[in-house]
C-alpha cells in the first residue's frame, strides 16, 4: 500500500519533477498532482504556428514525473496528504497562503526554497490563522542542478543528499517528524536547524559559490574565451544558473552572503599578499589545505 | 608511412602520455619514446612489500602511451625528430639544456608548460649556444584534467582545442611551422602569440581561477561540507589539482595573475555593493552577463 494517498506538487521544475519521479517509482503515492502555471504562449505579435515552449506541466507528465496536472490549485490540493511547494524562494509564501485555504485540515505542507529564514517567517504569520488547520514546516533538499525544469528531473535527486529541515519555536514536533518522514522516504538524510542556521551555511556553501562563479565569468574577457578550457568551465558552470531564479535567493539572504564573502576574501587577500610577496613557501600551503578540504569533501560521498 | 621517425617525450603525465596515445593512434610515430624518473620507491624503512608507487613510465606503456620507456634522458633523444617536454614549468628548461645537448642536430624541440615567458626566455638564452643545432618553440596545448598523471590521459585530449605556440624574435619561421604542424597533427587548433601575451591571457583563464577555486575551499568551514552540493563541488573543482605543479605556474605569472585577481575583484566588489545597497535591478544584470558569457563560451564548443 502506498504510504501517501495523494501529494501535490506546486511547481514542477527541476526539483518538483525529482520528488515526482522517486515518489513515482518508489510506489510511495496513490497519485501524485503536479500545479503549474500552464503552457506559456508566444507574446510575440508575429509569431506564428505552435507555442514555443510547452509548460513544464506537459513535460512532467511526459516525463512521468506526475499522474495528473492541473492549472488550477485549490483542485489540485483538494484531496492532498502532502503539499510540497517546489516555487522560486520569492513566490513560495504567495502559494502557501492559497494552498492552506484549499487543502484538508490534516495536510502537511513544506516546501524545497533554498532560503528558508523570510519564508518560514512570513510563513508563521500566514499559518497563525490556521491553528487547527493545515501544519507548514520549511525544508531545503541540497540537491539540485545548474540546469533547470522538469526534463532534468530525476528521481534518484535526492539519495543519500542532505535535506534540512527548519522548524521554529511555532511547528508541532509531529509534523517536524512527519516532513522528515517524507524527505527520508524519497532517500535524503535530513539535518533540522534553524532557518537562520540553515541561511549562514548554504550562503557559504552555494550562495558565495554562485556569486563567485558569476563574477569570475561577467570578468572575464570576451575575446579570451577561446583560451578557457576545462578549469574555468567547472569554475563558473553554475553562473549558467537561471538569474531569476538566483536573485531572490540573494535578496531574501543578503546579510549572511554578504559575511560568506567577508570570510572568502581574508582567504584571497592573504593568497594575494604572498603572491605580491613571493611568499611561496605559505602559497604552496595555502593550495593544499584547499586540496585537502576538496578531499574532505570528496570523503562524504556525493 | 609515419609523419615522424621517434619522438620523444620528456615526462609522461597526462599531457605527455596524451600526445604519445594521439601519436600511436594516429600512426604518426614509428616510435615514440617516454622518458622519465624509473619508480618511485617508498622512503618508508617500515614498509614491507611492493612499491607504493609505479612510475609514469610504467603506468604510460601499459596504457599503450608509448612504445619504449627510459629513464636515461641522452639515450632518449638520440634518435628524436620531435622532444616533447612535458614536465614542471620550473623544470623545463633544465630538462631542455640536457635534451639540446643530447639530441641531434636537426630536431625540434617544444614543450607544454602553462606559463610560457620565463620559460622562452631562458630557453632563449640557453639555445643562443646552438645556433646550427636543435631549435625550441615554446607550446602550451590548453587542454587538461585536474586529475593528474598517465592513467587519465587520453588520445582525443588535443582534438578540437586551442594550442598555443610562442615564437620570439630568436624563434625561426620554419620552427613555428613544423611546431604547429606537430600540434595539429594531434588534432589541435593552433593560435600564435608572443609568451607575454599567452600569460597574460592564461592568467585570466586558467591561473586565476584556480586561486579563485582555491580560496573558495580553503574558506568554507570543514563542519559545512555536507551542506555542500553541485555548485560548491564545481566551483572549486580545481583546487584538488597538485599543489606541487600550481605552485611553479604560479611563480612564473605572478604579475599576470595579480592583474587578472583586480578585474575579478572589481566585478565582486561592484556584485557586494548591489547586495549591500539592495540593487537588485543591477544584481540581475549583472547574473544576466555572467550567464551570457557562459553562453558564449558554450557556442564555442569543448
Amino acid at each position: 500500500m502506498a504510504e501517501y494517498d495523494t501529494v501535490a506538487i506546486v511547481g514542477v521544475g527541476l526539483i518538483g519533477g525529482s520528488i515526482g519521479l522517486a515518489l513515482r517509482e518508489r510506489g510511495l503515492a496513490r497519485e501524485v498532482v503536479g500545479i503549474g502555471r500552464g503552457a506559456s504562449r508566444s507574446t510575440d505579435p508575429n509569431h506564428v504556428g505552435p507555442p514555443r515552449r510547452t509548460s513544464s506541466l506537459d513535460a512532467a507528465l511526459k516525463r512521468g514525473a506526475i499522474d495528473r496536472a492541473t492549472t488550477d490549485l485549490a483542485a489540485g490540493v483538494a484531496n492532498a496528504n502532502v503539499v510540497v511547494i517546489c516555487t522560486p524562494v520569492d513566490t513560495v509564501v504567495r502559494y502557501l497562503v492559497s494552498v492552506a485555504a484549499s487543502c484538508p485540515k490534516d495536510t502537511l505542507i513544506t516546501d524545497a526554497g533554498s532560503t528558508k529564514e523570510a519564508i518560514v517567517t512570513a510563513a508563521d504569520a500566514a499559518m497563525a490563522s490556521h491553528r487547527a488547520g493545515p501544519r507548514f514546516v520549511g525544508s531545503h533538499p541540497i540537491a539540485g542542478d545548474h540546469r533547470g525544469g522538469p526534463d532534468f528531473s530525476r528521481s534518484d535527486l535526492f539519495e543519500g543528499r542532505a535535506i534540512v529541515v527548519t522548524p521554529t519555536n511555532h511547528t508541532r514536533p509531529a509534523a517536524v517528524t512527519e516532513v522528515s518522514g517524507f524527505w527520508e522516504s524519497l532517500g535524503g538524510k535530513v539535518t533540522t536547524m534553524s532557518p537562520a542556521e540553515h541561511d549562514q551555511a548554504l550562503a557559504m556553501t552555494s550562495h558565495l559559490p554562485h556569486l563567485i562563479a558569476s563574477a569570475l565569468a561577467a570578468s572575464t574577457p570576451r575575446e579570451l574565451l577561446p583560451l578557457t578550457a576545462g578549469g574555468w568551465r567547472d569554475a563558473t558552470r553554475v553562473a549558467a544558473g537561471d538569474p531569476s531564479l538566483w536573485l531572490p535567493i540573494f535578496a531574501s539572504n543578503r546579510q549572511a552572503v554578504l559575511e560568506a564573502l567577508g570570510r572568502f576574501d581574508l582567504q584571497l587577500s592573504a593568497m594575494r599578499e604572498m603572491l605580491e610577496q613571493a611568499d611561496d613557501q605559505r602559497l604552496l600551503e595555502s593550495l593544499e589545505g584547499a586540496a585537502a578540504r576538496k578531499a574532505q569533501r570528496d570523503t562524504l560521498g556525493d
